[in-house]
Parts: C-alpha cells; structure tokens; sequence
C-alpha cells in the first residue's frame, strides 16, 4: 500500500495482499497440489515431499518473478521456474511432478481465494467491532430523541439509537452475505490448461478435495477459470458493505458539523496546522475516502467478467489488479467507523437542542391529529399549514399558537381539550417511543446474531 | 425506452418500468394500503373502499404528475393530489384517510418493488429459455471436440457441450441467487415520514403484512428507506447475471468470425446495406451493447447507497433513474442471447477443421505422457518442446514428428510403441472425454434445478 | 425520457435526443449527402432533387424502424428502406443514388452529431444562465462574510461572492472548453463502409465539406468510425461539467440545511405531504440526483471506446444508448441549478449569525500574528493554542479571552496594544477582504468572457 | 506497485508516484515556498535559506509520516513537524516561517503536481515511441491490403498501414490535448487555509509565480482546491488515450488469433508452462489488462469532484488516492503497446489468404458498379445479392461466377466487357487504394507533429 492508501487507512497494519503473501500462497498452492496429488496415488509420495520441503525453504526472488511475469505475461513461470532449479539440485526426481497437471490459473486463483480468505476475514473482525459498538450506542440511545431529516431538512422525531440500529443490521446482513457466499467464493481452482481437469483425469475431484482441506479452502467441484460469478458476488457484497459504511459516514459527519454538533469523534490532539480550533471527523473522513473508490472498482471488476474462451486475454490480470484494492478500500472504512463509534461522543443535550430549535413544528402531523376532535379534521390540517410558519417565525412553540387559535376560534373550553392534547402531541419522549420499539426489535435481532462467529473456516471431513 | 434502445433490444416488446405501471403502480399502493389499514382496524371500511374505488377509476395525467414533481421535488404530490380532487366530489369522508401515515417514499420505493418484481420475472424467463437452449447445445455437443483457446490462442481440446455447459451452469446460478434474494428486496416499503411508522404505531407490522399480500410483495418487517443493501443486492446479482451474459457473447462473436467460423447466428436476411455476404452475429452485438453499460449503472447504484439521514437529497431520486436501465439492459442481453442460442447453427466440421490446422501441437502435453515410457520424461519434454514448432511450420502432424524422432534416436522397435501411444494422444475424441465428462456432471445438476419454478410469488398465509 | 427522468429535470421541456429529432437527423443526412454528391458532379442533380423531396416529407414509421434494426442489427436499414419504397413509385431513376458510398454508421453518426449540437447549444444556454446568476451573486456578496468550512467544520472567513465566483469560474471553463472541442466532435462522419471512403474516391473531401456545410456541422477531414477520441473529449468534458455542478449543488444543500440556514430556494409552496413546515432545496436535489448517474456514465463511454476493427460488434451501439443520457442529465443539472440561483435567498444575517457562534477561534491564525509584536511568536502561538477552546467552551470572544491573558501576563500596556490589534484581526469585514479582492479578480475574468456568444455555430466559406 | 501490477506493466522500471518521490516532492514545496516567500520579501530570507537546508537533508521517516496522518487526517502533519523539530535545533529563528501562510493542501497538490508532470512526461515518451513506431508501420504498409472488418466480419479492403496510421493519429491527438492542458493542470496550489490567500495578502500572485518558477509547475492565478476541473481535465485525457490504446489492443489481438494469423508479436521464449506451441500476444494482453481498470477510475476521480466547501470530507483524499493508478494504468498500457509495435511481426501473405478466403464476395459494392453499364443497375444489384453467396459456396471467384451470368444473360461480348469490369473491381491492390490515400494523409500531418517536443516544461521569465 502507497503512502496515500495508508495514510486513509486507519488499520493499516494489518496488511492485505502484499507482495510476501502472495508469494508464499503460491508456494502454498505447489506444495499442497503435489501433496493432494500424491494422497490420490498420482504421484510418488517422495515428489510430494520434495517439492513440500523445497516450497516451505524457498525464497522467491520478487524482482526475478516480476521480470519473469513481464516477460510472458504468465504469472506462473515466475513461480515454477525457481522451484525447479531448487528441486534440480537436490531431488530431480521430483521434477517432472512439479506443477503437474495444473497450469498458472490454477495457482493464481487459488493463492487469491487464500488472501481473499484473510482479507475477509479482516474485514469480518472490524465489521464485528464497529457493530458491536454500534448495538452499544443503539441501546444506550434507543430513546434518545433527535432529529430526522429529509432532503438535508428537520423532518421528525427519531432516535440516535435507531439509527445505529439501522446501520448495525445493514451491515450485520453484509456479515451474514459474505459468511453465506464465502464457500462458493473462497475455492481452489484446479482446472488444468483449459478448465477440464484433463490430466488428472477421473482423480481430479479427489485432487481437489484433498487440496481444499490442505489449504483451508473449499472444494467448488468444478473449475471457475473464466466462469466468476461466485467469485465477483462475494465482491460484489463487499461493495454494498461498503454502500452501508458510505451511508454511516455520511450521517455522522453531517451530525459533527460545528452547527449541527450532534456528534464529535474522540479527541486527537491538534488536526490542522491553520485551525487549531478544529474538531475534524477525521474517521469519517477516512470512510468517506476509502469507499469514494469502490464503485469504480466494482465497476471495473464486473467488465472483466466478459473473460474470452478458457482464459481472458487482459480482462482475468485486470481482474487480479483490481480486487485488492476493493477489499483494502472496504477493510480500511470499516476501521475508520470502528474507530469512529467506538470513540464516538453523542451529545444529547445539542439533539434536544436542534428539536427544540424547530418550535415544535416537527410535530404537525401529530398536532393535526391532536387538533381533529375539537375542530374537525379539515380545519385542523389548515390552521396547523397555516399556523406552523407563523410558529418558526416568531419563535414561538406550535402548540402554543394553536391554542391561542383554538381559544379565539372555538372558546376555552375546547382550548382546554386541545391544549392536553397538543401537549402529548409535542412531546418529544412521546415521539420518540416509536423510534425506541424499532430499534428494540432491531437490537433483539442483532444480539442473537453478534453471538454466532464471525470468522470464516471450511469443515473438511 | 428510447428508439436507440429499442433498436438493440430484440425483447422490446417485453416494456418494463413504462409511465403508465408506474402510474398504476403508484394507485395500486394507495388503495392497498387504505385496505390494508381498514383490515387492522385503522381507517374506516367504507374509506378503503372509496380510495380502492377511485384508484380504480381514476386516469393520472401523466403532464400533471411530472409538473407537481418538478415544482416540488416529491414524486407522492402528483399522485396524492388528483385522488384528492376525486374523492372531494365524491367521498369526502374518505379524504383524512387517503395516504394516511405514509410518505412519498413509501409510495415510490413500493411501486418500484412492483415494477422489479415484473422486471425479475420477466428476466428469469428469458434465462429459463437461454439456459433451457444452453442445456440442450451441452447436451449435443457435449462430446464435440473444438479447440480450447487461452489469451485468444489454440490451447486443448475441450467440448463445444462444456462451453454451453459452463455458462449455463454460470445463468443458473444467477437465477437460484436472485430468486433467493428477492423476499429481502421485493418489499413493500412502510416507513412513514421518517421510517419509524409513527402515525401506525403498534399497527404497523400487521398493516404491512396485510399491504404486502395485497400487492402481492414481501413484508420486510422494517424499513429501507436508507438503508438499501438488500434492494441493492439484487440488483448487483442483476450486475453479475449481465457478466455471464457478456462473456458468453464475447464467445460465441469469437466464434462467429469469419475466419474461425464454427457459429452462425440463425440467418436473417440481408442485413448490411453495403456488404451484402455479411452474416452478422446480430445477437451478439445485442447482448455486448446492452452489457456494456451495466458496470457503470451498476456502480452509479452502488454510489447511490450514501442516503444522508431518514431520507436523501439527490440520492434515492438517483437510484430510481438508473435502477429501470440496468434491469431493461440485463433483460434485453439475456432475450438477445436467448434468441441467439436458440437459432444457433453449430459447423462441428469447422471445430474439426480449426483443430487439424494447428497439426497436434496442442496435444504436445499428451506427447510427453506418451513419449515418457519409452524416452524418459526429461527427454521426451525436450523433444516436443524442439519438434512441436517443426511440425506446426512444416504442417506435418506432430505425432508423425515425434515418431520419426524416435525411430532416429531410439529405433524402430521404441518408434512402433511410441507410435500407438502418440496416436492416442493426439486423438481429438479422446481428448474431448475430459470435457465431455465435466459436461455431463454439469448438465445432470442443471436438469435438477431447470425442473423448478422460475416465477417469483410471495407465499403469504 | 421518462416519468422519473422528466420529474428530476426542471428543463424537461427542452427535449434532447428524441425519436422524433432522430428520425429527422437521419432523414436529413440522406438528403444533404445525396445534394453534396450532386454538387461534386458524383450523383446527377435530379436525384439528389428527388431524395430531398422525399426526405423531407416522408414520415418514417417508428415502429416499423425499430423491427428492422432490431432484426437486422444495422440501423441504417430502418431508414434506407422506407425511403426507397418512396422513391420507387415516384423518382425510380434516383434510387441508386440514395445512401450511396455510405454506410449506417455514416448516417447514424452525423445525425448523433447533429443532435448532440442541439444538446450542446441547449447545455450552453443553461450554462449562461447560471454563470449569469452566479455572477451577479458574486458580485452582490463580493465581501459579504461567511464561514469557510473545511472537512464540513468551521475554518476561517471568506466570502460568499467568492464561493459563486469560483463556481462561476469553473462552469466558464467548461464552457470554453465545450466551444473549443466542438469543432472536432460536432463533425459529420463519412467514411463508407470501412472508413477509407472507397467509393466517393477522390471526391471524398469535397461531398464531406459541402455536406458539412448542408447540415450546419464541421468538416473532420477524417472519418472517426472506430476512433472516438474528439467525440469522447466533448462527452468528458460534459461529464467534468457535470462535477463542477455536482460541487456548487452540494455546497448549497449544505448550506440550505436548518441547522446552517445560510441559503434557501426560492419558496414553492407545499412540497412534502407529511411535513408543512419543509423547505426543501429542491434545485440542489434534482442536480445531485442528476449528477450522480454521470460518472457511470462517462465509464461506460470511455469502456466503449475499444471498437474492434472498422465496426464495433457491441461498443459503437452501446455507445450511442449511453451518450444522450449523459447530456440529459448535464443539461438537467445545470437547469436545475439555473432555477436555483435565479432564485436564491440569501440570509446574510445567518451567515453572520454562524460566524460569531465560533466565538471568534477562527481567527486564530490572525490572533497568533496579532499577539506576536507583544508576547513573541512562540508564546503567542501557544496562547492561541490553549484558549481557543476555552472561549469557545466559555461562549467569550477569543480577542477578549486573549486581551485578559495579555493583561495578566504582560501588563496593561500590552494589553492595550493587544486589544487594538486583536480586535483587527477578528474583524470579519477585515478578514473578508481577500475574498473580495480574489472575487473581484475572478469577475472582471468572467465578465469579459460572458460577453462572448455561446451558441455554436460553424463558419462554413 | 504490487507484484501484480508490476508483473502486467512492462514499463515497471519507470516508477511513478512512488512513497519517496511524494516525501521528496513534499520537501520540495516547503523549501521552494520559503525561498518564493522570501523574494517576496515576506520572510527573511535567512528563514528561506534554514528551511531550503533542512528540507534538502532531511530524511522523512515514512513510518511516522503515516502515523502522524493516519491519527489526524492531515497528510501535510507528518510532513511539518519532523521539519520543525531540525528547524528547532539548528534554525529555531526560522520556525515561525515555516510552512507560513499555507496548508497541508497547498502542499500535497502542489507535490501531486510535480509527480503528475513526471507521470505525463513519462506517458508522452512512451506515446512518442509508440506513435513513431506505428508511423513506420504505417508507412511500410499503407498499401498493404487487409480485410477491413465490421462487426467482427469480412467488410472490405483496406490497408494494415492506414489503421496503424488511424492509431497514431488518435494518440497524438491525446499528446497534443495533453499538452495543452498541462498548463491549466500542473500548478502550484497557493491558497492557504481556505483559498483565499488571506495571509500573503496582496504578494499572493508574486509568491506563486515564484514557487511556480522554483518548481518547474505553471502559475494558476488563483486555487484550485475544490474547483478541480482544470485539474481533472487532463486526467481525463489520460483516460481517453488509454481508450484509444485499448483500441489498438484490441484490434491487434483480434489479428494475432492463430486462426487469422496476420500480426505476431516478437518471439519470447516459453510463455506457457503447459502450451509450449502458443504465442501469446503479451503486451496486447498487458495493455488490455491496464486500460480495463481506467474508465472506473475515472469514473471515481469524476465522481470526486463534489468537494464540499473549502476542503472535502473525503472527496479530495479519495480523488489522492485513484490518480496515481490512472497514470500509471495508461503509461503501462503505452509502454506495452510500443514495445509491441517496436517488435510486430506482420504476415502480409496471410492478410492476404484471408482476403482470398472470402473469393472476391468482399467487392460485390465494386463488382455491381462493374455491372452496372452491361447490366443496369438494379439488375446487377439483384445478381450480386444472389451469386455473392453462390460463390462463397462453391469458393469460385465472384467475378468468375458474374462472369459466366453475364455470359449466360447477356452473351459473350457483354461477358467479355463486365469480365473486364469485374477483374478491376476485384483487385485488392486497386482497392486498397482509398486506404493507402487516407493512410498517405494521416501520415504527412503525423510527421509533422512528430517533430515537435513531447517533453512539457513551463517557461518562467
């Protein structure tokens, strides 16, 4: 990862695709194939041993393997080649079982769909953070009263902990989604030279299984080699996680805005070298840049699916060269918000204070009701129309005001009725009960799944 | 859709998301709900029964509609307001009842989900006939041998069958995950103003299971206003389905060049107005040019998902413009390729004829096995890798080749060995087993699932 | 366009791209290049008389149009046949003339060209207008205080006429850049059936001048069949258009939300069905909604631009299902914020208002300077550092917080001094004078290229 | 860049946007601006000198320069500080001036300026040579016939230089557009905390033009920091080249198909560790695989530019970290295209086969040309439309089968005058004419430009 992409991404240490991984699970992929292989009577034990030993001992030289791909375009020949040498030395032979029957697709893909499993399972381990913090704010503000908005504009009442709520279930189903898709994703591919496991003949479905337990994959049963629907929907879920974690920031950094001041991130000492009065959301920030990418990049991702014939010329590399980068972009959001709830400061008194600002107006469609059996449902809609600006511009509480108007309109008695009324229909902790119920079913919900795992393993017999 | 789209889409006549099932649409949500919360005891009988009335009745003026929409931003006024007027004349009763405790969105997001709903049927027929084509190539030609190609050059043999085998396979899959993701995402939507059904209170949840088996959609026990990832799920699985499609176009074009030949579309006519031999892969370039723009839309959608608080500005109004086009695109690809498939006319000659130019070298793999009993392997991969070129420029078959070689360097006794197990090897039909086996596997899951339903309907008690 | 489409679009009633405009264009290609060939001495005159007058009084059948392409995959079809039937009964000597030494796309792309001049000019007429307004705000607001916000908090002072300058500034380039292209976009295409201009031989430049001339567009010199870059230019910079308005949108639903109050649009009466009380930015709604497709789009454009070989099988027909959206929603989005900005409210008190709830901390950095001839940068720098949040969290002016500090620290005198020099740096009317000065700047620029025509026109000898 | 992306860029030596030339770059604003500053007479110009030293020796520890970012969401933290902290031991005088009158932004796009005319420089040499070998290509083979192909099908002739010449035009119409543009995009970014240069008053202009001068990089005359078209400008020309490269790909992998034969790129060795017979068409396959990413990209950098305020929250840190990709993306794609047309192999006797294959139905337009006086028009139209597939058929030469028509038709000296006719119109060195004139024009306006520099500097009075 570039200096940039670092420095947007708050968990930048835990490390992704690097150029190390992804040397050692191709190395990973030689040696568990010629052990599966050899478990299924195809090679000799011995090679399977050899080329175990020498993979675990051998280190791949990364510019010679990059000179080695430049030139042929063949991400494999970078990898074989250097073993072989290896095994000339110390046990020809071994040699001719080196890589045998498979081809660099086969490699690639598996030594992808190996740190495909670690980067979700990354991913995973944040979303579970940022989640249970998310139930934690969600159940201490379940009936906390805010603002809703609409259109950037006070809407109604609503709770900050149901909108926690929200957000953790959204992104509680992208757990879920990519936990359900994961087997059908994180598969060796064992297809041979053109996808039909031609060398290994009727043993291939072994070969593959035995494969998929030595790696900690699992066995799709047939070759993905330019087939890559299961492999982009698990991309594809990422991106929506994404989606979700685009819309969270988005709803907290206009909540710290100076003026809305709702919600700040945990200090962090001096963030602006001009303003050092500034509160910056800066994890929000992070989400907001990490996930700015993604939809370019599911884009991208989805054109190379047109792969030609048995294996793509350019759409599977440009396939390879985007993936990282979207799960690096996901990982890295949901670890800014993690950070950002779990550090998050809500200040209740500033959401009153925002409700209060609005005069009572909010509650129109609920004084109207209030309004309905003292004057009649008609009238009622009208006089709240009319009366609510007049409320807003001269500060003063709607409710108020239409007691005023009922009082002259319809006499004290009924001013009395609907002044009981008004009251309860502009009472924010009423308001706010409908919010708290939604967000207690959601919580309900929510705990029953936090407690199931989050990390992602096969059950080989 | 526009002259230019209606131009490339062969399933036209299908329309999908016109303005009047939009219109209809819309009416069909208000007089379900109003009959929804007359059920639940919320609105009077006799008010449901008049909004049901006029919903029925009543002719939206399209001009209308787009002119209170512009002037206001919100899509629900130019319904709300001429069902208004009619039932002022004739049931004013009814008036305080109409769109009660609902919101334009919920209106929207709820038509919309009837509209995919037909949307989704529609493509999953169209599937069911491309995949119902594709399974039958497979199972013709599942034993057709034709070259295999990878980065667009001659690699194995593999099967025409396993082609068709694999991108039907690939469809099917597309069509189980957007069957099983439709409950999430074909919902009614019943938020109320700022998504916490307010005005219903403890109502809600039975209103909305009364409106969803209505409408015939699924109750989602929440609501998405903001929170689109299940919405968004099926349409990326839509994305995904449009991958399949566009590679198996980009395939069968490849195929149908004149210098490869072994596809022809179904003949049509004259088709080029001034080349008049042309026999245009019509279909292809249908499914090609409505694929190209699903990754954009599909990452538009994806960019759409930040909705800011309880109801977006700018967001939502995004989402529903490109959510018609990526539906109408997917289907249009999938009818294009479905009428493709079925008029196909495979030259399995040409197959033959395209595998014989390339003189048995792709069957240099195959040669080492054969040649390794009587060379040794070291040897034997030597020499292919020395004669496969030979042959191939002096267009002399390579088992011939390598036989010659043998006689020359190891006499006539290895020659006559190497020569049965060479002619094995490089026999096309023997080659093909491997695919044609993969195709069966393939085939015997596919004929399991293309038993089941394709159409999508809620099961409501 | 459609309902959503046309209800997210304030100037829906400039209609782009129709299908009548396009069966026009592409009548009106026939006939101009049959009156240059006639000119060029290629076809006689009397045929070219009797293309003409069938073209312009034929109506083409849409439906019949459609059906043809659909079959054949070659729009032209559509269009040469009807048109050929007519002249059969009428002018049989003219039909060999028609749509001779051309091909569809030769039709096609002129008549896209034609039409994307009509969207051009349509787009610019927009453009002016809001630079227009913009301008005048800019100039009305040149020095008018208001906070500048960065990462959505408070920062330091600047102008709101310098904002609208900036923005002005920014579409004014696109302008510029739009007239500056067109000359190599808006160009007729001919090319023949693969682009060399086979059969017009020689003759070639001159049909290509006059018939560029017929049809009011520009002379390319070349045929662009597969090589779209300058047609892809124009649609780019249409799609960085598109991002400048996306930018000035998004400021001003900012800007427009409650709890900022800086901005509104212009009353429109009730424009939410559950909340009166709303104003909503309406404007700045469909602009951001018509924003957020672009990108997507100009991908699409830019993934079409790998046309194989003299035709595209896909790309070339994708791209023109995806151009005319583009311009729609520029054009939309610079309407809306046309409307907008001829309407705006701006609440200069507000923007004050917002500006004293910092408590003067945003003038730190000038506090800093002011306090250092009396207390020395570093100690200044510290002070600044320390009591900024305490002013802020006491709701104190900074330069009082400051002057006290000074007092005690330093004395009377200094704080005297201090006092003086404080209160000129939390001046805002000080403070907003670079912002005037660049506003100013930034207008005489714009005035002198306002002046200037927008509509495009080429100048044909 | 990554193993990955190194591996599919064969111009990897030359590194772009690396960490250690964004510190330098860096390091290079703040010593550039101090001495700018001091001309300026803003600071002593001792300050300038200590700040020039420090800056020159400095190394920036990458570990903490992210860390520092990382925590603040400030890149331009980790930056100053570490330059304080050796101000402070050596310079302490100097402190105050560092970094004065400025913001992180104005440093890090001044810095992504500099790395940018790097990356385009970069870019043009590598245009510069692949335009200059397609130039000879084009010269060589301007009359050289090949079968010119529309929607993937036999069209007409024309000549392998004329679409080589068609190439090079395109991408030198990208090197100058780059060019022209480098002026408005590569510049200094001097605008302090919010734009407005509030600090340096009324030196502003003076200071910019000196740091503009000190670095090589244009003087804008005002900031960009969030109007960023002029900026995005050429990053979009960046993606139309990449584009036209895709092209060019395209077509030229379309060629090297075993089955077309025409084009071959120069022998590597083994590219297949199973198909020792292939030749792959690697840099086709690289290019194609670096222009898939970039239409996403810059849908994302599109997607950027709605850059809130006076700094984004996310948007301008987002738009940071997709540039480098792009220009990397493009220049590799350049790269392998050159090194593929600097060692192109083309088989003219096999684009001339594949003009044989098609037995002259290839020129029906010319041959009913060539009717047309024996037979009149609409006769020989009919003919050509009926024995084209006759022909093809029964792979007799088209103008032998019209001849023997005529002949049966119309006699033997009308034979004899059409088998003239016939012979003409069916030679494809004649045909290739129009190709060769077109390929003739493209290449004297290419010399032309070829001589002009490639390589962008500023010049600075």
């Amino acid at each position: 990862m570039s200096l940039i992409d670092q420095s947007l991404n708050p968990a930048g240490d835990t490390e992704l695709f690097t150029d190390g991984q992804w040397l050692q699970a191709l190395l990973r992929f030689e040696s568990a194939l010629a052990q599966a292989q050899a478990e299924a009577g195809l090679i000799p034990h011995s090679a399977a041993a050899a080329i175990g030993d020498v993979c675990s001992r051998i280190e791949l030289d990364r510019a010679q393997f990059i000179a080695r791909s430049r030139r042929t375009g063949a991400l494999g020949i970078g990898l074989v080649e250097p073993i072989q040498a290896a095994l000339a030395s110390g046990h020809p032979a071994a040699l001719p079982y080196l890589h045998w029957g498979t081809t660099t697709q086969d490699a690639v893909d598996t030594a992808h769909a190996l740190l495909t499993k670690a980067a979700l399972n990354a991913l995973l381990e944040e979303l579970r953070g940022l989640v249970t913090a998310l139930s934690a704010l969600a159940s201490s503000h379940a009936a906390t009263p805010m603002m809703a908005r609409s259109l950037l504009q006070p809407a109604q009442i609503t709770s900050f902990g149901l909108k926690c709520a929200q957000s953790a279930a959204a992104l509680l189903r992208s757990v879920q989604q990519l936990s359900a898709l994961a087997p059908q994703a994180l598969c060796v591919q064992l297809g041979g030279a053109v996808g039909n496991r031609a060398a290994m003949g009727a043993h291939g479905a072994r070969v593959e299984s035995a494969l998929a337990a030595g790696l900690g994959l699992w066995a799709p049963g047939l070759s993905w080699h330019t087939q890559r629907d299961a492999w982009m929907r698990l991309g594809m879920e990422a991106a929506i996680c994404a989606g979700s974690l685009a819309k969270l920031a988005r709803d907290w950094s206009l909540m710290s805005q100076f003026e809305v001041g709702e919600l700040a991130e945990a200090a962090r000492g001096k963030t602006s070298s001009a303003m050092p009065h500034k509160r910056n959301a800066v994890h929000c920030m992070q989400a907001v840049a990490q996930t700015q990418a993604v939809p370019g990049l599911a884009a991208a991702l989805l054109g190379c699916m047109a792969q030609a014939h048995e294996r793509a010329l350019g759409e599977w590399q440009a396939e390879l060269a985007a993936w990282a980068p979207l799960w690096r972009h996901v990982h890295g959001a949901a670890a800014a918000l993690r950070l950002a709830a779990e550090g998050l400061q809500v200040d209740t008194n500033r959401m009153q204070a925002n409700i209060d600002a609005l005069h009572e107006v909010i509650f129109s469609e609920a004084c109207v009701d209030a309004l309905t059996p003292v004057a009649g449902r008609a009238q009622a809609q009208q006089a709240v129309e009319r009366l609510a600006p007049q409320a807003l511009q001269a500060q003063q509480p709607l409710s108020a005001t239409l007691r005023q108007w009922v009082a002259s309109e319809l006499g004290a008695g009924a001013a009395a009725d609907a002044g009981r009324a008004l009251s309860a229909a502009t009472d924010p902790l009423r308001a706010v009960q409908a919010s708290a119920a939604s967000c207690a079913e959601l919580l309900q919900a929510l705990d029953a799944t936090l407690a199931s795992s989050f990390n992602l393993e096969p059950h080989h017999a």
